[in-house]
């Protein structure tokens, strides 16, 4: 009998399936009201818009919509996301921007091309395990930020900074989900966000700027973005249209530095020569169409009142002790439960009780957080959102007894 | 100023853009008979079928279609490709099959989990530089061996594997396009080929079979994979949909063993989540209609009576001295020009002559093949192969002159 992890390669024996993906899992069950997955919600997916742009694309360019296309993405794509990164302050042309196969792709891309093993990555903690993931390949070092109510800790960063400076080190790269954080769905202030710049320039590392809920504001709009801050060129900024338009379509994009989106296209030739050009044109059309200037208000209703009915489901049933996060955006609220309750444990009884959520652990890169919870608000029904909060809620309750609570801060 | 090449790691600093790469921009230009880049004819797009089948999945299922799906591809869609591999030969269930965004990817996946730095990898030279430049990213180190008109030098490569053994080394994996292959045409013996598995079972290392062209044959069926001779599981398979199909959708497969399946999925995951869900459903969709078995035959006749025009043009206005191959399937005929010629040095003649391929030499291991040249006859209409073979040879003649010529083998 041949054993065939015999022929893994080190960086493979490591590899596990994560949490998250474990957790999707569950949404199979259609008993189940579940939080865990993040997935934007199909009821909101533009069938008729698409079928539409299918058809006219097929009429009038099936050579290229079905061809092989680019590595760096379809060149009208490539300008239009350019106008659209340049009306939200961050100038710049189509040869800055990359199309990637989701933000996922552009996160494996910018492993390859950045990381050295051993190199230095800073990230939230808790933050996107997704992210983790994907540079993991590439051997770096991860250390942790803290975050709050305010995102990223760049206090406490800058402190870390300074201290690996005189230990002659400093990190090569800062990845961060600054706006509607996931997990948390906390968002970096405008006067953190400066400062973080300026700490990139005085210790040179880039920042990696995850961006994809941005559109998906619930109150006014939100703070700029961190690349519309930067003059130095050390921001890279991962957009996507799976949020405000089709996740089956895989289409998200880079806008970064000309050498450096040169460098990732010849990258990302090796790894799949081109994206789907069907996928990118349909997004190409779309943004012709001025579909997204009617669609994503429309999103932004939708998942508010979501949003709300989640809050207020929670304020209703939720024991005291329990803590969470209030979003401005995005899809996530972040549950702290008392520091003596273990959400591993009672997740078994969660899904006893037909409710799932993801464990907050493993979004913690020290091992930390056995007490929190994500729960993902956009993809259930407010009604079930509602009754899935009471589900959850209970277990809660029956899990606190009549036990003393300590007080606990949301994030 | 900040050089931004600073950040770029290691490897990156080794990335270029391929030759292959820099050919395929030749085609933009509408003046120039390109046999260059190896694309799948447009004018066979099934783009009316395309239509009724994004139509009918609209209608029945957007919210599969659109939205994120499993990591290792759409469960029918690994059920039916399972039952595709069976009926030619290689049993195999679903979980054995691994959806992904073409073969590239899956190449760039067979790196990451297979290859630690310093492992020797063997393949053919000249041979298929896209495998080459996906599994360098993950710093093997690669050796050449030579092929003829019946593929593979399975002789030559025993006699390697022996030394190797008598060093106590042997290679972790052989990459083989051993069916039409690129870039030469050629097709391994069955002879050979069950040699080569018994080499495999002997020195232990892996087979990964890319086999992209196989159902693209012209004179009756072509010899059986070397996966269904495979009875240790040491194959890895490569299938896709691209040039029997549509390239654009980036759909293609991987058929190995299941606890391999199993861990490409889990290093697929930090890649891109998931592939095109729509891609795929298109796919499914049209195996199920039976779509496949009325096109494919079609495919065959088309791209037969393309190859027939650039083998008869090549008799034709070919100067003595060069010689060529007679592929029995797939996209390419290759050229050999006498040893003292140089296809690089021709190539901008020919480009002020109005047409394009590529130099043998970018798909040599060992910097040989000065004297070669990949035609691809896929992409041109009957008469732009005849038209573009006769400015081709007038070239080759000039180049010539009347001087002697050597006699060459064709590959």
């Amino acid at each position: 009998m041949i054993n065939y992890q015999d022929f893994f390669a080190e960086r493979a024996q490591l590899m596990q399936a994560s949490d998250i993906r474990e957790a999707f899992k569950l949404t199979e069950n259609a008993d189940i009201i579940s939080f865990a997955g993040g997935f934007p919600s199909a009821e909101y997916f533009p069938v008729q818009e698409v079928e539409e742009i299918v058809s006219e694309l097929l009429a009038s360019s099936p050579g290229i919509a079905l061809q092989y296309g680019p590595t760096e993405g379809i060149a009208e794509l490539r300008c239009q996301v350019a106008e659209l990164m340049s009306s939200k302050g961050v100038r710049c042309s189509g040869d800055q921007v990359l199309i990637t196969s989701g933000s996922q792709q552009a996160l494996d891309l910018i492993g390859r091309v950045f990381l050295n093993p051993g190199d230095l990555v800073l990230m939230e903690t808790p933050g996107y395990i997704g992210a983790l993931g994907a540079l993991k390949a590439y051997q770096p070092i991860f250390e942790g930020v803290p975050l709050d109510e305010d995102g990223l800790r760049v206090d406490v960063l800058a402190q870390r900074l300074e201290e690996l400076a005189s230990e002659g080190k400093s990190p090569k790269l800062l990845y961060t989900v600054a706006t509607f954080h996931n997990p948390t769905g906390v968002t970096m202030s405008m006067e953190r966000r400066r400062h973080l710049v300026r700490l990139a320039e005085k210790y040179r590392f880039l920042i990696v700027e995850d961006n994809p809920y941005e559109e998906i504001f619930f109150e006014g709009e939100p703070v700029s973005s961190i690349k519309s801050l930067d003059t130095s060129g050390l921001v890279i900024y991962l957009g996507s249209f799976s949020k405000i338009f089709l996740p089956g379509l895989r289409v998200g994009w880079v806008t970064a530095e000309r050498s450096m989106v040169e460098k990732l296209a010849i990258a990302k030739q090796s790894m799949d020569l081109c994206g789907s050009t069907l996928g990118q044109k349909i997004v190409s059309t779309a943004i012709k169409r001025g579909f997204f200037s009617r669609h994503i208000p429309a999103l932004r209703f939708s998942y508010r009142k979501k949003r709300d009915v989640m809050l207020t489901s929670l304020e209703r049933f939720a024991p005291e002790g329990v803590v969470w996060t209030r979003p401005q955006g995005g899809f996530f609220v972040w549950l702290t439960l008392p520091e003596r309750m273990d959400a591993k444990v009672i997740l078994s009884e969660a899904i006893h009780k037909k409710v799932a959520y993801v464990c907050g652990s493993g979004f913690h890169l020290d091992g930390g957080g056995h007490n929190t919870i994500r729960l993902a608000f956009s993809q259930n029904t407010e009604e079930q959102i509602r009754e899935g909060v009471r589900r959850l809620c209970l277990v809660l309750k029956e899990n606190l007894g009549g036990r003393e609570v300590g007080v606990a801060r949301a994030v």
